[in-house]
């Protein structure tokens, strides 16, 4: 009790939007060291300090709150990671990829809450991923309308698919041991390999 | 009522040892189509024609044969993917990566058996598949001790941790929709991507 303040100026100043802003936040953040079953609405609501009912009055119960936790998580990467209007396809692309590689590293509780759901029992959560992975890999060709930099076929797309799963691995796998490797290195790995996987297609 | 048959002459001369090996086998058939939690003991006794009580003698409960039907996954991965005992380095190798692309081609649902277990929340199933792929990764060190195809850096174990996510990704999903590539084909991006990664190493 030696540390008594009273509710801060900001939080009753907030709209209801963003409130439910700052709980999806907070739910990512808490998803950084828990799995999505770990997580409970009890646990979401001391740390948020309004009652359970607010809560579901803003998410409509637990499933939906995980739902929208990820959903944030899987909205921040696509937002993040948009190229620039402007430039040549390959230049589009590589400031893309450095947005992922930059991402993760500084949201690795958030990208860590997506991967968790891609691999879980549940249905909606997993869509939310694949969706966000497949909306990731449309970019090559949206980015790229003339199929310079990659042309669009059932093989290519095959690749892409994999090198998603490689780089994901190697990023997160990095952040815990960077292996003398430096971001720039990492970033080298990350775009020199889709072209040298494609090479490799008959 | 139309088909009653007599028990199989096979089922009575069973070995106890025998008789675990077919339920783990059947085990990983049953996973091809549901995930683990799905799997129920009841379902298990019921298509292996024995008793529940049975089933739990053999494994010590619903756990414990979840357990032994991913270890079961596992050897069987680790066991068909075994280099040749003679032979230069890199053909060893070779040898390897194609025994995997054709168990994970003619085995698909015990290879997804488990990859599931890696994704769930259970730490000794996890434990199975990372212990797996770490031993799978060894094999390019101790197939090579002269380190004459990949030398044993962290920055070479960082790119073979995520080539395995690749090449996972790639031959599962090949083997759902192969995108107009042969065996070959896909075997030739499984084994040339890994000197390509490892060239973009600083």
């Amino acid at each position: 009790m030696s540390d008594v303040t009273a509710p801060t100026p900001s939080r009753t100043r907030l709209t209801p939007d963003e409130r439910r802003s700052q709980l999806l936040d907070l739910g990512v953040q808490l998803l950084a060291t828990r799995s999505l079953e770990e997580l409970s609405i009890d646990l979401l609501a001391e740390q948020a300090g309004i009652s359970r009912g607010l809560l579901y009055h803003y998410f409509g119960g637990k499933q939906g709150f995980y739902e929208a936790v990820v959903q944030r998580a899987a909205d921040d990467l696509y937002a993040q990671t948009a190229p620039p209007d402007e430039g040549e396809p390959l230049e589009r692309l590589l400031v893309s990829l450095a947005g992922y590689v930059d991402y993760v590293v500084t949201n690795a509780a958030g990208y860590r809450s997506l991967v968790k759901a891609a691999s879980g029992s549940n249905d909606n959560l997993r869509a939310i991923y694949e969706t966000t992975f497949a909306a990731l890999a449309d970019r090559f060709f949206t980015a790229d309308p003339g199929g310079m930099v990659l042309q669009d076929t059932p093989a290519v797309r095959l690749v892409i698919h994999a090198w998603q799963a490689m780089v994901e691995d190697l990023v997160l796998t990095w952040c815990d041991d960077p292996a003398g490797l430096t971001r720039d290195d990492l970033l080298h790995l990350v775009t020199g390999s889709l072209p040298t996987l494609v090479d490799l297609l008959p």
